[in-house]
């Protein structure tokens, strides 16, 4: 049972599209789970109506009765399989005629998880009376093997032998189309693709080179056309909206600025050492720094019309990348901050003097200063202010930190705010993990950055895990006071102590508001696994 | 020798005046330490003009010479004392006369010292040729066995008995005419007075009482009249300067905001617990929110004819106190916060609806929110802008941070920026450490704030020194966006683990920016003990 619950916490989690509804919780059948290892029960608290409850099941029938039910079905679906044609696997797409997929051949009946998946009902419901295959090609977080074990839970026959060949409503791969990208890249997911910098590669430059920027796409990279790219400013309620061509943004003022962009997840496999976190394993890598050039936002919002009002507001951005319902990438943040010309908002489309590159969000993308990656809305089709935020699944459901007590069974995602601002953070590039060093000095290089343009006024770095420390040298531009948008490359050259056999090299930064990052990762760690900025820690041994 | 360092780094940072010039660099003499622990010796780098160093006179000399001397000097001031008149010593006050003082019956030639003094060459040439009684009357940090002891190895000799009479420079108490204070108060240091409020009243109200509040004064509070005082705006270059009464001051909009100060010295005894930090001892104490009110600095600053500029500026405050040199306190904040509404800087004559108590400030103090207490100055005199930061000591040598590796010898004040926006705090205020709680269920308390603006979120609670935790209830104000001036209290409820005997009590806070506090205080340890934001923590006995 134990173990159905890691798997079901681990897809919800794992997928990243709207979260089961929080009336229904999942909770373990505290009896017979050392009985049923192989056929686990799920009981739903919260909502009785059938047929969506085995619990309701279990006050009908006695819970007795139900564990027969599932051990026979469980059997039955071993022993002799039944045989469906895709005829009548098609004709079970509702709750009222239950809900079948096919898997290859093999059929199942998923009535009872359709609520419970990870991605939303609604995202499930698109495969309903058909075969997986064409939406697992465009999640391929999904062709795995705990994903497939729980899969096999819900078997209820097979298909016919005339019906085995691949069905015609396979579709063609929605990635097809993606850009070639550089071999240096290191691939965390190649559906929606996902990929960093080598650490050697990651400091070599201040700026990071457009080719080796690290990528965190959610969806299918959209193959836009400039001449009829049109970008949709919606106006303040009683004026019309603006529809921008690339001609119209560039008679806006030129803004250029230097920023860094930080996935909120980077530095997440640090998290998942210390206890599962499923999410893309980033290493130290999801963060780059560019140039940026483009027309400011609050210049473009000015445009259209809106004014700064006193009561709070959003500014919502639409990404013309978008997932087999329609639904674009989405984001917000505070009208305020979108309004303000010191906060530097862009509508970017130059990055480090060239078109945007098609990964980074061709032909134009949202750029916020200080800001978690996340809201730097990328093949931006429409930007619209609103009462309130992005309803955008990575707004609300995404994207936020919790304390580490909170699981896949308790979050509440409106408990907690979205993250714009990231805290202070800095990672060890070289040398690597694992490494030897030479005896005599020792060279360590990194990065170090803090959210909201506080400047980096220190790097510690110690080589006996954190007992005592020394001031690295900090490298890159000089910042601009509250807008310091770009990380501090830093180094120390330090004697290795004699006689040591091994060093445990540690760095920690302060930002100009004295914040500092923690010591650990176990008191951070949360469920999305986010936010990521504990002490950075790397093992190495020194040549005799 | 190691000793006399000790006491000079000790003496060094515990009188908070200007530091020793850093191209006198105090080096130990690294011959002879163990021969001669009674008669330290002192050798000068970097500044080789006689009679300044010992180095110098060790070339001239030998060093073998220079010891002899010494032990002479010393053994002749322990046997056989010259025997000097207040008019002898009157005639030795500078450094070609060479410069002595008097305690008690005691003469001291103090010319190798008063480069090294701590409070700055300056402050101790006030006393050169008469007694120090007068100042150490204003600076009560002298008085303590470490500095007498310091003060013995230049004994030269002693008053004439009819001189020994208490001299007629004896001033006046300058501390007689402080205010009366609350009897709640822990008092940390009378002269200048430095109180907090205990714990178990600190958190009692959301809004701390006028009385309790903490109260960190520098000098002796001046005794204002507010019928004459005037505050001196210097206008921009060309404009006239304004001198506004209260009367003007009122005509100003007035500003109410709900502001919480911190010390950034608050919980500093957590870090001398771990190594030693001079300054005041406070606890979890210096820290207490108002609701002030008064002029918007923005609106004095405009009607005085100033613009934001460009280029990086500041606003220099200076205060009404001062001491017998004449210098005021003073302090700055950058151009772009003072002149920023957002900011809501405030020139405030009411603290919780009442005229400023004398200890917070009568007539007039700044309140600058979401920054540390000491930019907040109180008695306001005179503001200007100026392109650089106030030159005061208490701006550019005193409240920075440091890495922990950085001691009095190493010290450079001028590579760490002023401490504005302070870093995420929170602390436990129910129950107290050492305390005995009641099996069952135990409630704790406390509160939680955080720097610039930025909200409290969330405040994890462990029960077992970190390795669990809960999520505490917020209680207090809403907070406003980008606006979180004032503190979130917070309380849990938990049942007492059964058969625990013990209970190691931890509260972390998260801002909005999910910034978070250290696990220790170790590896933030500076030597000025600022910047104390590592996980509170309490220890509790369970009732059997």
């Amino acid at each position: 049972m134990l173990r159905h619950r890691a798997v079901i916490s681990h897809l919800r989690q794992a997928c990243s599209f709207q979260s089961v509804p929080s009336r229904l919780c999942i909770r373990a059948c505290s009896t017979n789970d050392s009985l049923q290892p192989q056929c686990p029960r799920l009981a739903f608290s919260g909502d009785n109506s059938s047929p969506r409850g085995w619990r309701v099941m279990g006050t009908l029938l006695g819970l007795g009765t139900v564990l027969a039910y599932h051990d026979h079905r469980c059997r039955a679906a071993e022993k002799s399989p039944h045989i469906y044609t895709r005829e009548e696997v098609r004709s079970h797409s509702s709750p009222e005629t239950r809900i079948w997929v096919t898997l290859g051949c093999e059929v199942f009946d998923v009535t009872e998880f359709v609520d419970l998946h990870p991605g939303g009902a609604s995202k499930l419901m698109l495969a309903a009376g058909g075969p997986l295959e064409p939406f697992w090609a465009l999640y391929a977080v999904h062709d795995q093997p705990h994903v497939r074990e729980l899969l096999a839970q819900y078997k209820v026959g097979e298909l016919s032998p005339e019906d085995k060949a691949p069905s015609t409503l396979q579709t063609s791969d929605p990635y097809a189309d993606d850009p070639i990208r550089h071999p240096a890249l290191k691939v965390n997911s190649q559906r929606p693709f996902n990929a960093e910098p080598p650490p050697e590669l990651l400091t070599e430059n201040y700026i990071t080179p457009n080719p080796i920027f690290f990528t965190r796409n959610h969806l299918p990279v959209p193959n836009l056309d400039p001449e009829t790219y049109r970008l949709h400013v919606v106006g303040p309620p009683g004026c019309q909206s603006l529809f921008l061509s690339l001609d119209d943004l560039y008679q806006f003022p030129k803004h250029e600025i230097t920023v860094t962009l930080q996935c909120a997840g980077n530095r997440r496999s640090e998290m998942t050492r210390f206890k599962e976190v499923k999410g893309l394993a980033w290493n130290t890598g999801a963060i780059s720094t560019a140039c940026w050039a483009g027309a400011r936002l609050c210049d473009v919002l000015a445009k259209a019309g809106h004014r700064l009002c006193e009561t709070e507001a959003h500014v919502c951005f639409e990404g013309l990348d978008s997932d087999p319902t329609g639904t674009a990438y989405g984001a917000s943040i505070p009208l305020a901050r979108a309004m303000d010309p010191e906060a530097e908002v862009l509508l970017a489309y130059e990055m480090n003097g060239q078109p945007l590159p098609r990964d980074h969000g061709f032909p134009v993308r949202v750029v916020v200063p200080g800001v978690v990656g996340a809201r730097h809305v990328k093949w931006l089709g429409k930007v619209s202010v609103e009462p309130e935020e992005s309803y955008s699944h990575w707004q609300r459901r995404d994207y936020k930190g919790f304390s580490p007590s909170v699981d896949w069974d308790t979050v509440d995602f409106d408990s907690a705010p979205s993250i714009q601002e990231l805290p202070v953070q800095s990672a060890i590039t070289e040398p690597k993990d694992g490494e030897t060093v030479q005896s005599g000095e020792v060279t360590i290089k990194g990065y170090a950055w803090s959210g909201g343009g506080r400047a980096v006024v220190r790097v510690d770095v110690s080589l006996d895990g954190g007992l005592t420390w020394q001031v690295a040298e900090l490298d890159g531009e000089e910042q601009r006071p509250r807008k310091a948008w770009a990380w501090r490359l830093w180094q120390l050259q330090a004697p290795v102590p004699a006689g040591k056999k091994e060093l445990n090299i540690v760095c920690k930064a302060v930002d100009d508001s004295y914040n500092v990052q923690p010591d650990t990762v176990a008191p951070i760690w949360n469920l999305r696994g986010v936010l990521s900025n504990a002490w950075h820690r790397v093992h190495v041994r020194v040549t005799p």
